[in-house]
This record gives structure tokens, sequence and C-alpha cells, in this order.
């Protein structure tokens, strides 16, 4: 398993929090969620999720690896799309089930599967009303 | 059930991505992940989950309403350290199983229960090695 990549979480919430250690604290299905920015203006591109094995090839390599849920399988993004993502920061959160890594994109630029640069292309109105009514906001 | 507050997902998937429906892709557990950054200076401050009522009440109030994990509840963010988050902007990603909020934080400003505006602290080194040597790197 290459989750033993990684030492287990430890029990104590201190060490886990404070600690120097990259425990992640890998869920159910051995993922932990990753927030990608863009480095430069700081737009967030997408959500996507690292198993053990694609968060030690992105810290290994330098370019974000993922687990993709839908195919089940490791996922070099940019791959076959060359928008291949190099990290220029990986920062972890205090319960070490989060990564944020802010990336560089090659290629077109582009992220999402749709052809946009990142995934959040549809603004949701807030303190308008209820949600039955309410009415997404697709960018330009 | 919360979740029929919102309709579900359309099995189109140029529906899903391109429609101007809210139709939350909430997970087993009926969650859906939510990125939260600064309005003023973009940065990452926490990842969290939003059920249905959550989600309904932070589109209603246009303050975050989260679903705590740990502790199996409805969680209004601020309600007891005063740092209420008002929300500028939600957004929602193509497969609509992520939501964005770009907040403004009441109160003392923090927002990680440890204290600290962010929960991302500590960096990850990326490139300089195996998993197994690394350190992270704690903020000032």
């Amino acid at each position: 398993m290459t989750d033993r990549l990684f030492q287990q979480p430890p029990s104590d919430k201190t060490a886990l929090e404070e600690g120097l250690a990259l425990t992640p604290a890998f869920d159910a299905n051995g993922l932990v969620t990753c927030v990608t920015t863009d480095a430069d203006t700081g737009h967030l591109l997408m959500v996507a999720h690292m198993n053990a094995e694609s968060l030690r090839r992105t810290i290994e390599t330098g370019e974000a690896w993922y687990w993709s849920r839908s195919r089940q399988t490791l996922w070099h993004k940019g791959d076959t799309s060359g928008q291949i993502q190099t990290v220029v920061e990986m920062r972890v959160d205090c319960d070490q089930d989060a990564i944020w890594i802010k990336v560089r994109v090659a290629g077109d630029g582009g992220c999402c599967h749709t052809g946009r640069c990142s995934c959040f292309y549809r603004a949701v109105p807030v303190g308008h009303g209820t949600c039955e009514e309410l009415e997404l906001i697709k960018d330009d």
C-alpha cells in the first residue's frame, strides 16, 4: 500500500497540528482534498483529490498528480492536454486532510475539462432570496 | 431531508456543467466541499464541508454556515468566536461538487481553530527529495 509512504497521523492533536511531519489524514477512500490556485493571480482553478501515490509524485516531481475518482486512476494533469501544472508552493492545513498547491499552468493555460481556465465559472447569487428561486450567473 | 432543497443533479452532463440551476452533487454523506478564501487578499483560509441545509443558510443569510463532520452538526462559523464570515461571492464548479466562497472575516479576523488567520500555515517542500525525508516549514 502506498499509504505507507507516509506515517499514520499522530493521535496527539498538538503533534498533528503543530508538528513538522507530513502525516496526511487520508479519508476512508485513501484521499485528501487538493485545492489548486494560480500562483500568479491567486485565482482558484480546481478542487480535486490526491491519494498517497499522487501526493508522493507531486512532491517528488514538482508537477501536479491527482487521483481521478471517476476513472479510479492516477492522473498526471496535462498528460494529454499539455496543461501540465508546475507546483510553485504546496501547503497543508491544520488537521492535514487538505492540500493547497499554487501552480503555473503550461500549454494553453487551461484547467477545466470544459476548456475554461478555472472550473469555477458560475457564480451563485447570495443574500437575494431562497434557494428555490436562484439562477447561476455564468462568466462570459 | 433538506437535500430536497435542491433538485437532483441532471443526468445530462451538459445540463449539469453549462446550466443555470444550482443542483449540488452531494456525496454519499450529503456533503459538498467548500473552499473559503479571503475576499480582499485572495488567501486560502480553510477547506470545509456543507450539507444542503448549511448551503441554504449561507445563500439566504450571506454568512458562512458549514457542516462539522467531527461534531456532526450545523456550524455557523464565528457563532462563539465572533469570526463571522460574510460572503462577498459564491461560486460553484463544473460538476457542482465544490463551492468556493470569498469572505470577509469579523471579530479578530482569525479563521483557524489554532488561532491563525488561515489553516494553511505549513508549507510542504516540493521537488527537493523523497517524502520520507521532508520536513514541513511553519509560518512565523
